[in-house]
């Protein structure tokens, strides 16, 4: 769900027209008027253009799904490596020739190399969803990335006093 | 945290030795013995390797982070375009010339640029903080990626079948 807000500039929304208008300078061309569906006066998100009619959330998700499919190609490795090493063998074998950056297309691929693997296919599709349901730690998700952030926007500021404040004494 | 269940093999724990000795030779050379420290017999997780000694929620963790600053500039861009036009300009000429693939790395450089771009990659510091704590919608992440998860895997092997029934029926 994205929503409008203009701090901090906190424009009256009157003016929100002029920048529905103005938007379409963005890639995002032509989503403004979708977008006026979805307006609330009472919505206090900032507003954020570029995703088309999809939300970020759901643009983090498929980055999420693309990555539970990582971390399960790994799962059904460390298993196989300890009861069917000629499996592992051509998963690790088909994972070497194969990126894993788009998991849908790994998994299609993987799918129609031979029945052998089409069975390893499948398992990493229960896998990444039992993964994702049962062993993600969601909770834990949240707080590392505030974390994460946080600690982030520390250390740049930090970063660019101690670089400025040297070239400022050298000067001297 | 990262824990061991070899499901749906399930050996029993004093098999655990040779899984340790054998995951050497995955990419995450050395893990293995420091993994013994995250071993519990309680532990009903799947097994994750590669991962170092971080674990699969910080990666993803770092992964959210990057997409956060994507966001703020997003936001920031939206915010500009509506009252200062030639700040708007200095951005998304930044932007179209620096890649937002490593958020950090994108806020270091902008930072240095100029102190006009330094008030604006402090502001995207800010905006990506704010943004992730209180406007992106966190359950509604889990849910879309429980559904993107399932509706995909149903998805991959509806193709698969049709495809191959419909090459069973040619056959006949």
């Amino acid at each position: 769900m994205e929503c409008i807000n203009l701090a901090p500039s906190r424009l009256p929304l009157s003016s929100l027209g002029s920048l529905g208008v103005r938007i379409r300078r963005d890639s995002s061309r032509g989503q403004s008027n979708r977008f006026l569906g979805f307006r609330s006066p009472r919505c206090n998100k900032m507003f954020v253009p570029g995703f088309g009619e999809a939300s970020p959330e759901a643009k983090a998700a498929k980055g999420l799904q693309d990555f539970f499919t990582y971390v399960a190609v790994k799962i059904v490795l460390a298993q196989l490596q300890s009861y069917n090493p000629e499996a592992y063998e051509e998963l690790m074998e088909f994972t070497s020739s194969h990126s894993l950056k788009d998991g849908d297309k790994f998994c299609r691929t993987l799918m129609r190399q031979s029945p052998r693997h089409k069975g390893l296919a499948l398992r990493i599709l229960e896998v990444r969803s039992a993964y994702s349901k049962t062993d993600f730690e969601w909770e834990n998700l949240k707080n590392l990335a505030f974390k994460m952030v946080d600690e982030s926007n520390t250390k740049l500021m930090r970063e660019y006093v101690l670089e400025t404040s040297h070239l400022e004494n050298e000067e001297q």
